[in-house]
């Protein structure tokens, strides 16, 4: 069988993560790592080519992107115009219509395939509201997050003027609505309440509950653990209170850097073109032969 | 709008909530309902065309089967070669294959697409069973039915020498484990003790916790009320203990109709062949412009 070759792009928290994913995996092989800084080379990563560009790797099929979601875009760019595929786990919610617009031409222009928000919302969230509206199209879906560090406000937080380190958690009370719980570490001379109110008022936090703690050390409390609670109450035909409910408990850069791995695999049977993982046969994700799969799944 | 025009082929439980959904549905109207005995018209066919076979319709795009399953094949077969879609939902899960591969050249000779196992299980928990393997590769997935009545298992005992009439419930016990509560009117003159004895020796009941009970009225303790809890544990990459788990809580004959609704319109953008619910992009059951989805969904 020949592999899959799969380039990762970005060696943070995800990065690691969907390189074990593809260890794991019987069908990919790891074409190398590409980093800003190729001479920058961890011990875990002596086994592994890493480079500063994807294209001083040969081969590959397919490129994970594990870096921040607002680079997304000049990433995939370049690299599907070499005619290879990527995946990413763009989560900026309001622009991913957009992103997937954006990138269409592109990837058409050279055959390739990208999948974009491949993580697990938006991702695998998406594909289960999407299906829980083809069980009973007229009704409300709930998506209730956590607890569990949400990583787009803690950046948020320590963006802040005198913040040395952040966690803000997410603690969700029902009908999609969430507290945020931060806990920050000051740097001397800065006042609590000040920077607590500076929190509290940042767009990111405005709109919800917010209750903002200090403590002796921000490390103490990390924890990359996840939960959604994903409800559908809602009408089939005209029989009314069909109740639907997912939930998970999860490893949440684990999950993310698996699904990733799960996205590049079916990036590689779709026609040239952006998808978001609502677009793609839940099958294309899966390895086996397709109808062993059929008989076990269905 | 052009709208989708289906037929409904045969008109019992299922039957008659497919025609509810298509009702409800904006983008269909209803072609005909196909009974094997088109002078039988309930009061609340009366608006509808009722034929004695699809040929009879004019323009049907998808023919909706509301028959059981052992009659699948052979309604599937005669309607696909006439280049008209079906969608069905057939349940014996150990024949899904089997269903596929034979209908698959009449489908591709004539131009036509089967959606087959549209119902919720097989159906909507195949997909929700790809997707956690999707989400973690290695591990178990246990799917715990009810508690519910069996359309199979009621029908078995009905068959029953001395049974009048018969309800089996479906409790879940755990692991993929069910009970079954049978319960049973009984025919003058018979002996409670063999009838019950016959029921659990039946194929139906040999392997499962059996419980038989004699009751005045069966009738009264029907309700198509049931549920499913779906969980998997898994390994997503290399990190354990990754937990999800599926709930719903559903009148029973409305989720199958809906489903099947959804995947009549998911049938007009397939090419030609045969799908099970996994193989077809979720957004393709749903109504709706794809890029307003898409902001929505995703």
């Amino acid at each position: 069988m020949k592999k899959i070759k799969a380039a990762v792009v970005g060696y943070g928290n995800i990065g690691r993560y969907v390189l074990e994913a593809l260890d794991a995996a019987p069908d990919f092989e790891v074409a190398g790592v590409v980093r800003r800084d190729a001479s920058n080379v961890p011990d875990e990563l002596r086994g592994y080519r890493v480079v500063d560009s994807v294209e001083k790797l040969e081969g590959v099929d397919v490129a994970v992107l594990c870096t921040p979601s607002r680079s997304v875009e000049e990433q995939a760019g370049k690299i599907l115009a070499q005619g290879i595929n990527t995946v990413d786990s763009f989560d900026i919610h309001t622009d991913i219509a957009g992103l997937r617009s954006r990138l269409t031409p592109v990837a058409k222009e050279h055959g390739a395939v990208a999948v974009i928000s491949a993580g697990w919302d938006p991702g695998s969230d998406s594909v289960v509201r999407a299906l829980l509206e083809a069980c009973a199209p007229k009704g409300l879906t709930y998506t209730n997050f956590g607890p569990g560090m949400s990583m787009g406000h803690t950046v948020a937080v320590k963006a802040v003027d005198g913040v040395k380190a952040a966690l803000s958690m997410t603690i969700p009370t029902g009908t999609g609505i969430h507290r945020r719980m931060v806990y920050v570490e000051l740097k001397e001379g800065y006042d609590f309440s000040k920077v607590a109110q500076a929190i509290k008022s940042d767009d990111y936090f405005v709109h919800d509950e917010t209750h903002v703690m200090q403590v002796e050390c921000v490390d103490d409390l990390l924890d990359m653990g996840h939960g959604v609670n994903l409800t559908r109450k809602g009408v089939s035909g005209k029989t009314q209170n069909q109740r639907f409910e997912f939930n998970m408990s999860i490893n949440n850069p684990a999950l993310t850097g698996q699904i990733l791995v799960s996205a590049a695999r079916a990036s590689l049977v779709q026609q040239p073109g952006v998808y978001t993982m609502i677009e793609i046969p839940p099958i294309d994700y899966l390895y086996g032969e397709r109808e062993a799969l059929i008989r076990r799944l269905v």
